[in-house]
């Protein structure tokens, strides 16, 4: 695991009067704050002699089960969407790991594993239900408290993307000692987090589509849910252009490129603290973005005539979806 | 200024045979390690109290002067080529300065700016032969150093992009003490310091399109030609293609998005050390790229079907230069 740095940026600072702090784990290795769930987990089974891990994900979390897999030499088995991002199922496979494809719901994925569980009597990573897991994301933030202490910070809140809640689970019990604000992003597509709180359980969403391929599973998970639900000071949605702005805005003003999670993520940040002048964390969760994606939100951001523009305009144009349409 | 991040990359380190520590200086303000330079030659000019600022200049130098002359609230007119990609001139123009086009070539800008100097009286910032935009580019080798060190690692090299000079000068006296070997990466299609090298002094070179727009002046400063001149341990030449595909293996096994020159780098570095096993700092030069070049450059991998293809190779295939071409 690496410890990822933690970037500012002047321009989005001033784009969105908000002092940023952003936890780069999209620089993480396998692309993702997952590593450090799945490592914890693979670890304590890989020393009760588990014979091969087993795990359903929408990507990242199957990436880095499969990391965690090959450090210990087992046989791991990924079950994810068809509709999965082609750069994530080319990170599972690098690492020798199995690929299963399992309709595109979380109750898929679920009745997938389960059936191979009693196959080939592996061990079940659960990306959710896992205390493991959820301490281990955890730590991403932290370590971004940590750092941003170190530079002679103080973050009022750090914002975390919201897929099935382990993240936002893990930020709730870093953060609590340190008297941050945790507020979750998720997309007004999938509003999982937002249904749950206001069910006081955790419920299946109607979803719609969203770009953000790592927060599109329907449901948050039991244990998050529980961890989260009175652990985090606020949730706000954010709708698709949204995402795809602060996708841009992080590559055009400050040179990251991150998959669309991370940036629902910032944009969740703009959404809470935009104009207030306070210092907000932001957990860039991830960098698998498909290159197609990027290149297609880049063909159309009209940047070939930034003198015509005021400057930190970036204008919005309607974003063709690809192969997600 | 930054202390900017030293990234690692497993997935480079595995495809290079080299293990590489790159100084992510693409994520310095304004976009570049120009500004350490301009920082410090600006900052001794607005203590003499300087009427204005005055900078030619490929893209980078320029905005690192606009940045530094407007933290002194001095005026700055920069004078670059009209082949200057698009997000420089935003990026100058951002920070309230003015821009001046003169011609392609370093003769022709260098003109443009005596003629300047006489009707503005302002000071010039020269990108090569002001000792202390040399010095100051030398602390990113420096930093760079002592980072890899503060990890437990020790470098055997630097590999440092050549355009006038400065940031290889910088890292010769930064480097020196330390024992690490200064290597240059310079595009085939503008060997300036190789040429400088056989001639025993600076001369200009015929030079050929090279997609990296902050490598393109056509002759060595002096002053960075005397102190690198016997510094240097190395040279190499990498050709366009090399430089776009370690373009493209930053943002597919690395997340990063850098300019072609800080590829220059990564492409030097591999060619230098490939195979051998050893520890290689790479300066990442700068991440100001056009949009719509990396957009060119990621419709054109063939990653949309990255199964098919034996994990990290990517296959090769004709780049347009679009508006270069």
């Amino acid at each position: 695991m690496r410890r990822t740095p933690v970037l500012r940026s002047d321009q989005l600072t001033a784009r969105y009067g908000v002092r940023l702090w952003m936890k780069a784990e999209n620089l993480q290795r396998g692309g993702s704050f997952k590593l450090r769930g799945a490592l914890l987990a693979v670890d304590r089974l890989a020393a009760r002699g588990s014979r091969g891990v087993l795990a359903q994900s929408t990507g990242n979390h199957a990436i880095a089960v499969a990391l965690a897999a090959r450090r210990h030499r087992l046989p791991a088995v990924l079950v994810v969407p068809t509709d999965i991002s082609a750069v994530k199922v080319r990170r599972i496979r690098e690492t020798g790991a199995e690929v299963m494809f399992a309709g595109t719901t979380l109750a898929e994925r679920v009745a997938a594993v389960l059936q191979l569980r009693d196959r080939h009597r592996y061990d079940v990573v659960d990306p959710y239900e896992d205390p493991s897991v959820v301490v281990g994301q955890g730590t991403a933030t932290a370590e971004l408290i940590e750092q941003v202490a170190a530079e002679g910070g103080r973050l009022d809140a750090v914002v975390i993307p919201i897929g099935g809640g382990s993240a936002v689970a893990g930020a709730c019990l870093a953060a609590h000692p340190h008297g941050v604000a945790v507020v979750g992003a998720e997309p007004e597509a999938v509003p999982a987090f937002t249904a749950a709180l206001r069910a006081g359980e955790p419920v299946s969403v109607a979803a719609s589509y969203t770009i953000a391929d790592g927060l599109r599973p329907d449901r948050i998970g039991d244990l998050p849910f529980a961890l989260a639900q009175h652990g985090v000071a606020a949730v706000v949605t954010v709708d698709e252009p949204g995402i795809v702005d602060a996708m841009r805005a992080l590559f055009l003003h400050a040179g990251l490129t991150v998959e669309p999670a991370a940036a629902t993520a910032l944009a969740g940040a703009a959404q809470y603290a935009a104009g207030r002048g306070v210092d907000v964390g932001v957990l860039l969760s991830g960098g698998n973005v498909e290159p197609e994606l990027l290149a297609s939100l880049l063909s159309d951001t009209g940047a070939a005539t930034p003198a015509d523009s005021p400057a930190g305009y970036i204008p919005w144009t309607d974003v063709p979806w690809g192969s997600h349409s």
